[in-house]
């Protein structure tokens, strides 16, 4: 007689998964969740997401993962936070085109489904998705053995949020714009198989001079940083953003030219950010080349902001932890730049 | 000196195939679609959506996978069919709750990222969104080496539709009303490891008599059936729909129960509808309970329609593959009942 759990697919593990989570769902729920966990399909009312919005509002959609930072947060039996990662970074991903957050939904896929590990990843979602304002409105947990590797998960989800066609961004740039980063708090969701083989001979546990008594581990499962607080103090104090630009896969050589009108660019002058400690670390233990870290990492610039060059002073007084890090430039492309050079230009 | 392509992760080849995937992902636009693939997040205009509905409409969202049924087409190398799988699969479960697709967003996730595998993957899942109506918004593509095992994928994604109050299931179904099936294509997306591991031996070449001529692996790889088409006909012909119960994982027993009331249950006939060939093969094969059948297996049984007695004759004119399978009782719990019981009950 066979089972399905001989299969390696235990329904009962799945089902006590669950349980374990369902108070950390309804905890992000708010009067606008109609249906929620154990619905086919989670329910969000729209009357309650427009509020004073009319209905030519504008939904805005996406869908991300946390790539093998996973495989950090096994090896450190740490799971609560791998979920903050994945909510934060798709928050920003919107807030890209001027959207605030209504729902989430999260995907976990592993070889074999620890319950209170599951739990863990998804008490990370619903604490990121609450500090948001956000329902976790579903998701869904799979058990797949011979496709995931022993011991390994998967962690992806999509956020829906929504704008108002004003709203909508990014506004058109102009040459001679600011350009602001706000700091990222390490490498957020980008660069962890770089990061891993570089740093695998140092071990998780090693304490190097560079991260000033962190272990690398910690390091490098700092929680990707979610931007929607700075971005509505900009909007409260009525700084006109042209343009957000979060700095994820492909770095700044690929993230910032998608938000830039036709036959623009930046300049961005070395020195005027911190960059995070762990992403010196990589460069120097790997001998990574200057460019080749700018398309890896975030290199400290975890969310670029375009604004006119007369609202630069607001803004700084606003987030006070911005930096202005260069400009836009009427010729394409990025160019990274001597503070010198720069000054001198 | 390292590079990121070194760690096992290329970013040109998921350029390529991003490339590769345009035309698929731009045929399933619609005038709704504000921004699309290279933007931080889709934009979907909410004013298109809701057409002659009101802002008092209710969005409607689910994530799910396919499960090891990406084993069976890697093994084959047929990849052009598991997208459809998941779409369709995602448009059955809004559809329980009345829901009508808007828009979709896929996440591909494997070892080494083959641009034309996930090209015809998004193939897939584009052609199923166009036959639905349903815009591909978004989706991502990750390269994992480490968590995935070589040649090994998942995919996974998430549909966002919309349902207007008064259209919203279930209504609460009673005791009496009848119970139609419509049928499944075969496993549809559950019992892909229960499968795998029975049917080894066999190996996916053969052609058993049971499957009249069709190879084992065709008929894993049947593509998940969707409802849309034909509950759309029953609305159209004004059949009052009760609820409808998508029959996935934890099958029969564990659906069915999620869109009754409290205390109310079903009995359902056996020999009353047709059994897919691959079903029983795999019950033969494993020798398989039958209630462990119906835990892993949807046994032909795709999507169950809870219809008041009287509307019954015109349901079957509607649709008529449908099959009058049973009906909803007044005490809770799903049971199968042989037909002559039934008949003189």
């Amino acid at each position: 007689m066979s089972s399905y759990k001989d299969s390696g697919v235990d329904i009962a593990s799945a089902t006590h998964a669950k349980q374990l989570m369902a108070a950390a769902v309804r905890s992000t729920h708010t009067p606008a969740v109609l249906a929620g966990m154990g619905a086919f399909g989670g329910c969000y009312s729209l009357a309650q997401a427009l509020g004073s919005h009319t209905a030519d509002a504008v939904l805005v959609a996406s869908t991300d993962g946390v790539g093998t930072k996973t495989l950090i947060a096994g090896a450190l039996g740490v799971y609560d936070t791998v979920g903050q990662d994945l909510v934060n970074h798709c928050i920003n991903d919107i807030l890209v085109q001027g959207a605030r957050p209504l729902f989430f939904l999260d995907y976990i896929a592993t070889a074999m489904l620890v319950p209170e590990q599951a739990a863990a990843i998804v008490a990370g979602v619903a604490h990121a998705c609450r500090t948001a304002g956000c329902a976790l409105l579903g998701g869904e947990t799979a058990e797949m053995p011979d496709v995931y590797r022993d011991g390994a998960f998967d962690l992806a989800g999509t956020i829906v949020g929504l704008v108002t066609p004003e709203h909508m961004l990014p506004h058109p740039a102009a040459a001679g714009d600011a350009l602001l980063a706000l700091p990222s708090s390490g490498l957020h969701t980008n660069g962890y198989s770089l990061a891993r083989r570089v740093l695998a001979r140092l071990g998780y546990d090693a304490r190097p001079d560079l991260l000033n008594g962190q272990t690398i581990g910690e390091a490098l499962l700092a929680i990707h940083r979610s931007y929607l607080p700075h971005v509505e103090a900009l909007w409260a104090a009525d700084v006109p953003i042209r343009a957000l630009a979060h700095i994820t896969g492909g770095g700044l050589w690929d993230n910032l030219p998608r938000v830039l009108p036709e036959g623009l660019g930046a300049q961005i002058r070395r020195g005027t950010w911190p960059i995070p400690p762990i992403c010196e670390l990589i460069v120097q233990e790997g001998g990574i080349a200057e460019h080749e870290a700018f398309h890896a990492l975030n290199m400290g610039l975890g969310m670029l902001v375009v604004v006119p060059q007369d609202s630069v002073t607001a803004a700084l007084q606003t987030v006070p932890e911005a930096r202005l890090v260069g400009e836009i430039t009427g010729t394409p492309g990025v160019e990274l730049m001597s503070t010198n050079h720069a000054q001198l230009g």
